[in-house]
């Protein structure tokens, strides 16, 4: 029998000083789940329920395509939360999130994906479960409208143990061959030209444009040094929207996934973040060595995540006592200033976080089980949007969190949060 | 002008108790390089020389391969060794090893590399300078002779800063993608058909037949189970013969290099930790936050090697006071024992580590620098064939490390190591 109460949305935010932001974060809210609305609908009631986090991509989102980034958080969420009340584990519901977040035309993953220099669409996506520590990722793979579902189904097959012949089962597959590994696992192939959209091939047209643009203005001595030097303030920050989402379950397990179309204007083959372990995303229940069960996702500059293992060290820095203090050390020390990204001007990424544990404070009684969940987000690109949504909530909250006015992306930061519990009745 | 003196070759073997090794690494050594004699060969004498490390593999060596792998990594320390000479930095040097390895067509990379399902060559790489952080890596790519010139002309091209109209050069590219990078970039394609040897092909026969058996055999009403039960004995652990190097120069610069033709009848596309960053090889000069410049190559199962990022570990590891001890406490704790590999029976890896300080001990005058060089390998694999050599030797040392007799491949490992000074003479 379950009963989630005493949701709390405490938010902060140090560096994000706009009151007039168009939605802000919930202050701390009383919808309350109530133990008879859900026996009534569930006549066999479990312990189900958790919370989602969704991110729509850090870069940039004009106040003309905010109002569709919310709206697909927004039904991302929705998605996650439904797959939690239904009794599905952390890893299920954050699967889901994703799908509904790759489905959206405006997202840069799955349908509507940046098109690379060759005009094609290749993503990059990846999964880990916090509970089995099993991780599944698929990089530069065409014509599948859902790279997250492969990404899944090689978590859930390397799960089974190993193949004929005592073969180890592949966690990481890519291009054609990744492709026809999902087909061969029951997930139908897609035609490239459908996963499109007006907008891509517009901005791919654009892209292509400025790039012949930047070749044709390098005539000199040393064309390809001035090539290098050209356009140093134009790193394309509008087109870094990778979406991903962590997911914590009533259990107290984590999840954490991430999709993306890669960098516009990329070279064919090149794989981002979101298909490298430690980066794209990383969920870890907590263990004898960790009190807390942590979950990450990453979004911005595939090189500058890959390079600083931005998601593990996240979900590493968290442990410590102070979640809030202990990622905005994180982003300013091991990525604004990682030594990994010295000769880089301008880092730019962001990182949605989520820690958990059991309540102290919680339990009146041996049976009540509560969780206490911490979520974060953090980014140095101009803004962020995100989603979230406990299962007591009727509907997801979203925001699109932007640095303050005047400051720099990629040098600077802005840190968010709240702090959600979750509470369940055991008979 | 340089002199390289006081090469101490301190052994120990702390799990092979097999006096009868065949080829027992060094004891202390006296092979002094005079600094008349380099000043003779060399009229322009620099600070130049070093330290390399290199391995054919974590597996099994029969003793009818030792004498071709022991003398392919004679080649390969000999090819650093001449680039050192030559005046280059360890990434360079490291690069120099790793080519003489692939060309091999004993080992499973570049030339005479696994086949996959397909009867294909797919092979990873990847090289990580310590100096620069700068990483370059390529994933299931074919048609290329030395795949780990791909990955080190990825890192040059990086270090040269952004592409045209802002865009972020590549760190990883994979499959086609990748081999059209390459040969946009001048390196030559190679018939897949010659990179396949009589030895590859007639285990890809015997593979063939035996995945065909296991199958065969597999009747019953649920036979997807019985074909993950089947041949657990058997995980092809005399295939994991990947090929790394680690190196490091008289300026204290380390760099680290690994290449492998994957696991034997692999899923095309599957990618392992040779072109993962932070699985395959690490490489990190010394800097505030390390008192160590550290570099690792791993070998031995992708899958492992990735999940539980056993490079970056050892290096991060190393850090600490005893790098002997805390080499045996990572293997033991982060990959045996590690929560990530709970569900796995036997764990398959082996590392080569090298951690360099300045010698304290060392300068008895202002004008001698002095590097202290540690170096070891453990494996948990069957055996793991190395070569070591300084630029004061004149040939390398080579060694098969083997688990003590009766011991379980995957669940006990053998560590074994020694000490190397550089020292050279500034004006």
């Amino acid at each position: 029998m379950i009963g989630l109460s005493g949701y709390a949305g405490v938010m902060e935010s140090i560096m994000n000083p706009d009151p007039a932001e168009e939605q802000q974060p919930s202050s701390p809210l009383a919808n309350s789940w109530s133990l008879k609305q859900e026996s009534s609908k569930n006549p066999k009631p479990k312990c189900v329920g958790g919370f989602v986090l969704v991110h729509a991509g850090a870069g940039y989102h004009s106040e003309s395509k905010a109002k569709e980034y919310k709206h697909v958080c927004k039904r991302a969420c929705q998605r996650a939360v439904d797959r939690l009340k239904a009794g599905a584990l952390a890893v299920e519901a954050v699967a889901a999130a994703l799908v509904e977040l790759e489905d959206s035309p405006f997202t840069n993953a799955g349908m509507g994906s940046n098109l690379n220099l060759s005009g094609e669409i290749e993503c990059d996506a990846s999964i880990m479960d916090g509970k089995s520590l099993h991780y599944g990722a698929v990089g530069a793979i065409s014509g599948i409208k859902n790279p997250v579902l492969v990404a899944n189904r090689l978590l859930i097959e390397a799960q089974k143990g190993k193949l004929s012949a005592g073969r180890i089962p592949p966690c990481f597959l890519v291009g054609r061959g990744a492709h026809d590994w999902a087909v061969g696992h029951g997930i139908p192939p897609c035609l490239s030209q459908k996963m499109a959209t007006k907008f891509s091939l517009s901005a791919y047209k654009r892209n292509k444009r400025k790039m012949e643009l930047a070749e044709t203005m390098d005539t000199g001595h040393n064309p390809a040094k001035k090539r290098r030097q050209s356009s140093e303030n134009d790193n394309g920050s509008g087109c870094l929207d990778t979406v991903g989402a962590i997911v914590v379950d009533l259990e107290g397990n984590v999840a954490a996934a991430v999709s993306s179309g890669g960098l516009a204007m990329k070279h064919p083959g090149r794989v981002g973040q979101a298909a490298h372990y430690g980066c794209g995303c990383w969920a870890e229940n907590a263990c004898n060595m960790n009190p807390y069960s942590t979950a990450v996702s990453t979004s911005g500059c595939g090189e500058h995540l890959i390079r600083t293992m931005l998601a593990r060290e996240c979900s590493a820095a968290v442990q410590s006592e102070d979640a809030h203090q202990a990622l905005l050390e994180a982003m300013q020390n091991k990525f604004i200033s990682s030594p990994f990204l010295a000769s880089e001007d301008r880092v730019l990424g962001g990182v949605i976080v989520l820690r958990c544990c059991r309540c102290v404070e919680a339990p009146p009684s041996q049976n009540i089980q509560g969780i206490l969940v911490e979520f974060l987000w953090s980014h140095t690109t101009e803004s962020m949007c995100v989603g979230y949504m406990s299962t007591q909530d009727s509907k997801a909250k979203t925001h699109i969190s932007r640095l303050p006015p005047g400051t720099v992306p990629g040098q600077c930061l802005a840190i968010e949060g709240g702090v959600c519990r979750l509470t369940s009745v055991v008979e």
